[in-house]
């Protein structure tokens, strides 16, 4: 039996890739697809790709009929969300892929996001969705906040060596480098093709990135105590992927030993030997994390790399995994999908 | 219940092609997998995005026990293929990918590859792997030839225009753009990224590309007499996706109506409204072929564009395609990913 | 002793590039640069790899002083050119880079640009700016219009066929592959890099592409009646070069003659033996063409390609070679600039 | 009255730039091109971008005739530069490209490079390639040691803050992104096209890359003191450029200050207002660097990046400025070219 889902923002590219895995999904079939923009055009026309599919019109969010929907995936921009999902149905389950409801303290969130939260009492509701990391209370949830993709890349990362100690809190250097559709299907000049094809330079550097929020958060959480890290992105010329550096001081078996004890009998994650470094075409994709650790020369120091597919596992992929949660499907269901390479 | 299967040359990409889309094939199991120098590794060391299967390694072709092996797919290079298949055992159903077993004719063989067939009576048994055109001979086969990837591309644009009697003959000239995954895991200079990235070039020009031996085939069976067309193939930087443009004589209208009504109900050949024209990131990763026509201002000229994926309905989805006809299984069982885009 | 220029429009690729050109150029000197939407800003800021020039900062036309300027390249998009260039003053030499004096009938102005020509006195002093064939002319012009860069690719490859007599003048198919900088620095969803990169499609297909204007004018002209050629172009994942595929019916020998005679002692102009066919990588960053000449396998059929980088020859360092020959200066002056590979 | 030069090795990479640089350089003309396994071919055969110019045939070492060379540029593999430049005649002034002079210290070299010096007499009379911190000793000597292209990228960071004792010296991380021409021609899996584009990797972490060896030696030089430093590179999908962010302890605007101050007056390096970060786009083609400085959240924490052209400014335009000097020529004689974007 198949559950019903609405996707809200079916003409982003998250929205498209949560389109891509429901495709192939055995428990999921989708009854309504939201487009503003794009209303009453077909999914063909706005995703080509997609023309082999049989795939609701976009209709505006106002026009879809939320009866039979079991869950809804929201994808649509930052701080649109908020309004939309405190209009939903009480009783309709919603994974949320927009920064709206990462944050729980609403001070931080007017902090990152620059404006008060429109809907307090469902930011506190909100379960944060790092499936690996809070899938009891995602099962249970109403409403799941999906990740920022760098932000799970990293924590992915770290989360596991903050728990088991191993690491300095105080000296953790992130140095992302980031594939272009994290960026959306925005029109700036910086995405062009002929701007960003064959060149890299860093973006929101200097500790501004919002997803310092969520590390700031997560990290506080797991060690007990505050824990600021350096963080600082780069764009690069490729589609999809993220792969996170993280640079610590602790004692690389230790760290390694961590990784692979926390991660043990994770469908999704897998850690590297020791010494070997993951690549993001062996991820590209799919849901798939990989993760590697390698000692430096310098005794006491650490390189852990993390790599994942930013649309899929950074998003739509972790969105459905969540879903598969909290409707009591098996959780890899339409997920096992291998990577695509070359 | 599903059907065991052999790989052999699952070093190279349409080997580990078949691995990726076989990985969530509800009816297919790996049951062998060789690839000579690289006997004994893990096919998550030669492919690392295949870490998360549990695979057989990698072994020699002679230390493959065949026995309970239903099917096994040959993804060996062109002309070692012919003994490996010979040697096999004779109640083994094959899908070849290499060219060895495309051409009919011994002599033509001879022409194109250079050198005498050294299996000339498997040759004759062996059936076309074009699915939509051989698909009740593909059925019973024994011994199925994938096709070229190219080959591919132009026959879905042309076999229907000769069918129906709607193009000049001796005009039609076929302007290829291929991706690199084509040329396979080669270590060729012009295959590096410094040397391919950022630029285009034409390959096999003048009328030699061996694929050419395939059209002359297959467009003279159609016609009933010989069809000598021009063919350009141009090499361009991307990793997956051919694009054939068919510049033909004949009515625009008459040949979009040909296209639509030949391929209407079939599960993978898309042909899209008239005028329209299909670009290779709507297929790629997938087993689909969209196929567009549009009128040229010069009356009773058309431009007809197909777009395939080279490893997938070019050569290891075709072959997984044929595979489930032989097997008497859904012959859409484990294709229908969805392409992958961005 | 060097000559002063104005760039109008230098906050696009085509103005940039003119900056690049004249940055070592040993005979101009820049005055003046508008960019009307960015005037006010320096052109470090507008394009960072111009960081180490001396520059003026970029302003409103109207505030331009035109007193002691010798040559103005106008790089304004098409329709704009129109009016501004009426407005100069008449003693000033202009190069124009955009389409608004190419065709010189203003009925084919009408016909392929949607509306009357504002300055049909301009159109008709106007001369057409490939270099090579209207040398003479240009160096008497006070007004010349540069070509367009998929047509002038296409020129260099058929105009000296058509002017020898060795092809079929109803028979030619022009299959173009252009590089993305040619769309200019538009916002548009197709021109992303998430969208472009790893994918190929045809775009104004079916003969509704403008600079068939400039082919029917400029072959008619050197055909003395009427040519009409096929002409489909595709928009390929790289930033510059345009390579065009042009299937001719001709002795192959013959037409590689023509090209080869007519080219000699071209400074730019780089026939290759014949068999061989030239890459887009080969010119790359430069204001050199190379064109080849291949035989198919069919008798009286061949392949002549042509290629080209469009910001330079095709736009930019033609339009510096035109101002060259307009100011009497060496007509390769600042041009010999080799190309950059990889 | 211009300078005879040799390029050994120019069949590489390096050595073809250093042809494009030379092919307008107004003090330098070729005499002599060696290129072993391609003794005998033109250079237009070898490098296609290369056709327009007048130049030698490749030949091999031995045969070249070194008589009226005034200077010779080495662009041969490591290891194999030692005996070569060993066996050139002493008169000839010679710039290496390879890593075969840069440590000055027989017990680095053999650590760095696992074999013995079979030169240590020149390895003691050659002078360090680091133009802006070795103009003097440059200027006079006889044999000078290009720097490794990373080597170069992350001293214009650091040297001048060491320098001004405005960072913690045993705290510096440093994390590079490479394109892969500094792989250079090779022959390897992980260059092609389709293993590489699209994605990207960390390579010789964990403090094994060569060019710690050169950090080691000029930072100790600079400090007064060892100093260890971690270096990351990582692969992009990138043909050329480097970009090394490197991640400091010290108070952001000072170490500003304190790179602004150092290469005030420096042709070639530029340094950003502050909270700017450089692209590497914004020096491809060129010999320029640009460098930027941002201050983090953490109070005492910045990160430094600098860009540069590893083929250019990182290898043949470094040469050839050091050519420049060594010969009485102006140092930025012919390396004035503006970067190609886009």
């Amino acid at each position: 039996m198949s559950h019903s889902v609405a996707i809200l923002g079916a003409s982003g590219y998250t929205g498209a890739e949560l389109v891509r895995l429901i495709a192939t999904h055995p428990g999921l079939r989708i009854a309504a697809l939201s487009g503003d923009r794009k209303a009453g055009m077909a999914m063909a026309e706005v995703f080509p790709f997609l023309a082999h599919l049989d795939l609701p019109v976009l209709s505006r969010i106002e026009d879809i009929d939320f009866g039979g929907v079991d869950l809804c995936f929201c994808a649509l921009p930052h701080a649109t969300s908020q309004a939309v999902i405190a209009a939903l149905p009480r009783g309709l389950k919603v994974v949320d892929l927009s920064a709206d409801f990462r944050l729980r303290d609403p001070a931080a969130y007017e902090r990152w996001y620059g404006k008060p939260h429109a809907a307090p009492e469902l930011q506190e509701e909100a379960v944060y969705g790092l499936t690996e990391f809070y899938r009891d209370e995602i099962r249970r949830a109403r409403l799941v906040a999906g990740t920022g993709c760098n932000a799970a890349a990293g924590q992915y990362a770290i989360l596991p060596l903050i728990a088991a100690g191993v690491i300095d809190l105080d000296s953790i250097v992130l140095d992302l480098k980031a594939g272009v559709s994290g960026a959306g299907r925005s029109l700036k000049e910086n995405l062009l093709h002929a701007e960003l094809s064959g060149g890299t330079h860093p973006y929101s550097a200097g500790g501004t990135h919002r997803h310092l929020g969520e590390f700031d958060q997560e990290f506080a959480k797991a060690a007990g105590r505050p824990v600021m890290v350096q963080f600082t992105p780069h764009l690069l010329p490729m589609n999809r992927g993220i792969l996170m550096t993280a640079h610590v001081r602790g004692e690389p078996r230790a760290i390694h030993a961590a990784l692979a004890e926390r991660y043990a009998g994770e469908p999704f994650l897998h850690v590297l030997p020791f010494g070997l470094l993951p690549s993001t075409r062996s991820v590209a994709g799919s849901n798939f994390v990989h993760l590697g650790v390698i000692g430096d020369r310098i005794p006491g120091r650490a390189v852990v790399v993390s790599v994942l597919d930013n649309l899929t596992k950074g998003s739509s992929g972790q969105a459905i995994q969540n879903a598969n949660l909290m409707l009591g499907l098996d959780e890899t269901a339409g997920l096992m999908l291998a990577p695509v390479f070359p």
